[in-house]
Formats: C-alpha cells, sequence, structure tokens
C-alpha cells in the first residue's frame, strides 16, 4: 500500500480533544488505502516547560542530559495518539526515536539524521498495521545516548521518514493553512498559494516564515519529498493548504510568488576603514567567530585607501557586533573611524524563481519604493531573491505595495 | 569504592528546589566515598496527569502505550538530576530504563525485573563518575517496547538496583520519616522504630502501611538488602529513618513491633452454604478469577450438611464479589440461603517476629479488646501477624488500646 506522511505539531495535539480530531484526519487517509507514519510533535506548551526547567538548573547545561529531557514530551504524544487510534479500531502502535531506531550524529540538541531503518515499521506494516505513530524531534546516537533535533526538528523527521519510506506525500498538519503571498496580518490581500517551490520555501523560511523548519524543506528538496503544509483546525479537502514542490511541477507561475520581511534586522556600518586586501575577512572572519549572522553585505567605493562597510545582522547580535569588531580594531586587525549601528531599519524581500527567467523585477521592485518615497538603505540579491533595508515605519506601506505592484493578489 | 542506592519519591523531587535538596544529600554519600546510583520517580503529580489523560482516551487501554506514555515522569526527573549533580561539580549522567538496560518479562503495567547489567554503570564508575541517575519504575520487554513496574515501583528498582550492584545499603527517601509503631495520626503515643525486620515490614505493607511497595520488601528480603526509610525534609543524621533488615540483625525485639489497621475491609457471609468437599475451591475460584482479593477467611462448624462461610475483602470489591457469588450460584456450582456483606467494619492486626517464640500474644490482644467492650467479628492469624475485624466505630479505640497494651510507645 502506498505510505503517507503525517505530521502534526504542538496546537495540533495540544490536548485530548485535538489529539481525537487528528486522529480522525489520519482516519480519513487510512480509509483512502494508504498506511499512514504519524510524526508528533510534544503537546504545546510542554517542550517550553521542560526546557525552562532545565535553563533553571543549569543554563550551560549538559546537551545530552537536555536531551534525555525534552525529548519526553513527544514520547508522551506518540502514545497518546496510539491509543486514540486503536479506540478507533486502526491498528497503530507508538514508536519512540530509538525504538526505530532513528540514527542521528553525536551533535547533542543539533543532531542530524544519517540513517532511518524501514524493515522494522515495513514489516509491520505488512501484519497488518496501519500506523506507525512516532515521536518527532529525536533520535538516538551511536554511543546510545537520546539526541534531539533541534526546535521544529518534528519537520525535519517528517520529512526524513517521508523520503526513507518513499511516501506519496508529507502533510504538514500545523496552525496556519499555508503558505501567504506575504503576512495577511499587514495587507487583507494577502493570498494563499496552492503551490510553491522548494527554492521559493526555502528563501521564505530564513526569512523568517515560521511555517517549516528550514532544515526540513532542504531535506524534502533533496529527496525530492512532496510537502503539503496545512491547518489541522479547517475542513480537510484535497484543495486544502499549500503545496511545496519542485518547480517543473508548478506550470504557470508568477515572477514573484511572495514579499517577506522581518522587523529585527540593524544596520551597521564601519566608516573610514583602511581599504586594503583581505579586509573583508578581517572584517567578517571576527563576528563569524563571535556568532553573529551576517546578511546583507555592501561596500562603498574606495577614495583615497578608505572605504565605508555596511552589513546588516539582527537586532539581538548589534551588541555582540560592536564587541567583536572594537576588539579587532585594539588588536590591530582592522581600522576605521567610526561604527555606526542604525537599528530602526527593516528588511523586505520579493521572492520568486521567476526571477531566473526574466528581468526587470529589481527595477520595478525599486521603482515602486520609490514612487511611495521610500529611500533603499542597502539591497542584496540572489538568484530568486531581491531584499532592501528600509527605514522600519516604512515597512507595512512598502510590503503593501510591492504585493500590489506584482500582483500578488491574483491568481497565477 | 562501595556503592549506596538512593532513592526519591515524588513528593522529594516535586520541583526544581526540592531535586536540588535532594541532589545534596546524594552529594554528601559522595563526600563519603560512596558511588552512588540514585533511583528517581516522576515530580508528584506528573503520573497522575498521565495516567488521566490515558483513561481519558481509552478506559480499556493497550498496556504496551500506557507504559511508554507513564514512563516519561521518571525520564524527565532523572535528566533533571544529573543536571543538578553536574552544575554541583559531580560527575553524574542519566540512564533511562532500557539504556541499563533493566530487562523485564512482557507482564505490561506489572512487569517484573529479569535482569540488571551492571557492566555499563560499574564501567562508567571506573572511569571517575560517581552518581548514575536511573529513571524508576520502568524496564524493556524481550520485545523491546518499554515495560514499568507497576505504582510504586521505583521502590523495587532501587532494591533490584542494590542487589545488583551489591550496595551496602538502599535508602528509600520519602515524605514520612521513618516506619512507625502505629498511624502518629491515632495516638500521639506512636514511636518510631530504629529497625525492623524484613518479615514484620512485609505484613504492615500488605496491611496497607504506605511506606514501601510489598514487592521491594520481598526483594530486599531475598537478596537481604539493607533497606533505609527517611525523610528527605529532615536535617541528614545517621540515625535518620528506619532499617529494615534481617531479623539476625535486631538484637532486642518486642513481641510485637507495630499496630496497622485498614478502614477498607468488608466483611461478607454467605448464610446456609449446601457443605461438601471442593466447596472453598468451588467458591473462592470464581472470587479469584474476578479480581476479589479475599483476605481473611473463616468457616463456621457445619451442621446437618450446611455451614455459614465468612471471608473479608476490600470494601470497593463487594459489587464484583457479589455479582461473581451469584453467577456462581445461577451456574450450579455453590447453594446458598444468602449472603451478607457488612461494610461497616474495619481491620486491626498486631504484628511482631518475637510472636514466633512467645505465646500468649494472642490471648492478651482479645482480652484488651473484651476489656474496652468491642466484639471481635473474625480473626486470623500468621507466624507473625493476628488480625481481627471489628465494628468500625471501635477502629481507633483498639489501635489505642492495643498500643497501650504491648507497651509500644517504650523502646525495647
Amino acid at each position: 500500500m502506498p505510505v503517507l506522511v503525517m505530521k502534526f505539531g504542538g496546537t495540533s495535539v495540544a490536548n485530548i480533544d485535538r489529539i481525537r480530531r487528528a486522529a480522525k484526519r489520519v482516519g480519513l487517509e487510512v480509509a483512502k488505502g494508504y498506511d499512514v507514519i504519524v510524526i508528533v510533535s510534544a503537546m504545546s506548551g510542554k517542550t517550553n516547560e521542560l526546557v525552562g526547567w532545565v535553563n533553571e538548573i543549569s543554563p550551560l547545561h549538559d546537551a545530552r542530559e537536555y536531551d534525555a529531557v525534552v525529548s519526553a514530551g513527544e514520547n508522551v504524544t506518540a502514545g497518546l495518539m496510539a491509543l486514540t487510534l486503536q479506540e478507533m479500531d486502526i491498528p497503530a502502535r507508538s514508536w519512540q526515536g530509538w525504538q526505530v531506531p532513528l540514527k542521528t550524529n553525536s551533535a547533542h540538541s543539533a543532531a542530524r539524521i544519517e540513517s532511518i531503518p524501514t524493515d522494522n515499521i515495513n514489516g509491520r506494516f505488512a501484519q497488518g498495521m496501519r500506523v506507525a505513530v512516532v515521536a518527532g524531534f529525536q533520535g538516538i546516537s551511536p554511543e546510545g545516548r537520546i539526541t534531539t533535533l533541534g526546535r521544529g526538528g518534528s519537520d525535519t523527521t517528517a520529512v526524513a521518514f517521508a523520503a526513507a519510506f518513499d511516501a506519496e506525500r508529507c502533510d504538514i498538519y500545523t496552525d496556519v493553512d499555508g503558505v501567504y503571498t506575504t503576512d495577511p496580518r499587514i495587507t487583507s490581500k494577502a493570498r494563499k498559494l496552492d503551490k510553491i517551490a522548494f527554492e521559493e520555501m526555502l528563501e521564505l523560511a530564513s526569512l523568517g516564515a515560521k511555517v517549516l523548519q528550514t532544515r526540513s524543506v532542504e531535506l524534502a528538496m533533496r529527496y525530492n519529498v512532496k510537502l503539503r503544509v496545512l491547518s489541522s483546525f479547517e475542513e480537510p479537502s484535497d484543495e486544502a493548504g499549500t503545496l511545496v514542490c519542485a518547480e517543473e511541477e508548478i506550470m504557470e507561475s508568477k515572477v514573484v510568488s511572495g514579499i517577506a520581511y522581518s522587523r529585527d534586522e540593524a544596520k551597521m556600518t564601519l566608516i573610514s576603514v583602511a581599504d586594503r586586501p583581505g579586509i573583508a575577512a578581517a572584517i567578517f572572519g571576527p563576528l563569524s567567530e563571535a556568532g553573529v549572522n551576517v546578511d546583507m553585505i555592501i561596500q562603498n567605493i574606495a577614495e583615497e585607501g578608505r572605504t565605508d562597510m555596511t552589513f546588516s545582522c539582527p537586532t539581538d547580535q548589534v551588541l555582540r557586533a560592536e564587541k567583536a569588531l572594537r576588539e579587532a580594531k585594539e588588536r590591530g586587525d582592522i581600522n576605521y573611524h567610526d561604527l555606526v549601528a542604525d537599528t530602526n531599519v527593516a528588511k523586505v524581500s520579493a521572492v520568486g524563481i521567476g526571477m531566473r527567467s526574466q528581468s526587470g523585477v529589481a527595477a520595478k521592485m525599486f521603482k515602486t519604493l520609490s514612487d511611495e518615497g521610500i529611500n533603499i538603505k542597502v539591497i542584496a540579491t540572489s538568484e530568486i531573491k531581491i531584499s532592501v533595508l528600509i527605514d522600519r515605519k516604512y515597512m507595512e506601506l512598502a510590503v503593501q505595495a510591492l504585493h500590489d505592484a506584482f500582483e500578488l493578489d491574483k491568481a497565477a
């Protein structure tokens, strides 16, 4: 029988009623003839409670013990889901990560999946079991200790199972009903996308769209796993949600698929840096070591051996960045006159695989912002994305204007 | 280094502060030179929450999934305790049941321990680890599924580890400071015992003293594990608590060590049963199959082929007992005129290994009750115990009078 993977996030299994509702959805797919692998998160709030205890005891904790503690929430949900399915007369059983076993490396709290043997679960499917409920987010290290995959890791667990079992699709049930052209709180014209390409979803995820963990999208892209994001609070339907799939499966697509934004960006400028070969490495090496996630970088034209260097990073990393650069200056590794941090900026991005084949997207974006009187402070582009830093007070206006300019309220 | 086992119950690890307090006690023993195995229960209330969810979903649940769910609480405490010890610079790590592995049979929810390999943990002790924190109450079946040992099973886990690792002692930390001559709520003259023999503790445990799980005492007796029951809320001291040990280690002991009682006993009488060989089996077979725990049994002298048969059982099993006997009558297996249940009774017992060598204890007990005008309804005796059923309203009076008569307020 074909295999379907269904993943339920914390809000979808927050209490017994919701677990029952999720189990009914599983029942619908079983009735269609699928063997189903259900991946569950912890009941919402439970993981935070466990993490809170660990941090209260030991802020700099042993990651192995952290993993042993925080994996408990998913184990509970897995057992409860299996019991609920059994109560509906659907043959089901639960697996904890080590029972599968989902093997990972030893990078505790951020482990990477190494293999998922399928014999055990497939053997049970062959004997008539219809649903394997697997605790998400967790695995076992070569040393036999429990590992976890990092927050949101249950998405990655689900995609990895879909790849290992060659599943027809991986349905991610969450509390939003799909991926939108932009945040509906910013413009009521935001429209749910029926389909989106892996690459676009990856850009959106890394731009702060919290629908899917970035790693799960990477994994889905690598193994070509069809991902569907949908809400467990809507009525079941074949058209529900957004399908994240390979570009080739999207017949008609717009040049721009979505507008993303981030409020938490800061712009930092090193004024009058002594320019010389290797200066970029001398600046960004220490920032990287200090754990600063530098996003955009621009360098102005050098005059008389000096240049201005501007970059953006998350607002909460500004102090860390300033410290790292000051220390580099004190060591004599770099030389600059001043360091200016501007935390009143926001990043707005247009994302679309259509940009690859169509020119003029950047020009249209810049003209739209200019027409609204919005000044662009920094520009960065990739193959399928254009991002700009602007004054934060214009952020909503910019998103609305770009959404209109690229006609995202209309279907392709 | 000598090994000590320390077990902390749910109230002793109810929150982070209490876990810290428990960890300090562990630290004191480590400082004395012990390698310590700590067995932890779930934080108080957690197991009940998990059991509640399981029962809400499925009253007649799959015991394998029940075990997978309810074992989660101990795993959390084990990790938190290991982190707390590490924070105190004590080398420690946690083990879940399947990691040891604590091997059990497949009797889910009431599994029996089959073996505890010591290589793994002893290897870590040899490398400098000082504390192994083990999640209590759980193990792994031959099929690789999680099992649990039944409520209170962490006591049994602790004793089994003490036996397997040849520990010097097994300290059971709980919310009472030891074993008393009787319930201090009934008489202020109740006195904490410094020592009590395994056999006496077994009788007291099965009579409803909730200090220790009966199975853990049986196991301690079989492997001669010295058990100490003490409170985690008292100041540490070598004299704290009550030592449960072999009879030989108790130099002076009274004839009677303690007075136990149970309010939850019912007396049932089958009136005018047709007496014939095998009639007892015909009555008590169906009761056993129905899960009725019959305690005392008396049969009056038969007259003209008929007899009265009286037995006691827990009050909440009366309906089940009546149903089983009615059905046996309908099948024609037994024949009686009437069935009378008296739920206004209580059981009072005197327990002491000294009874073996000293006569007159029963006579003294009966006279004491008679002097107080208390009528005895049923009597049952074992080698080291005399139990009587009396009217419930006289229960406190009987306990007080017997406590005085056997001078239990005075040390041996």
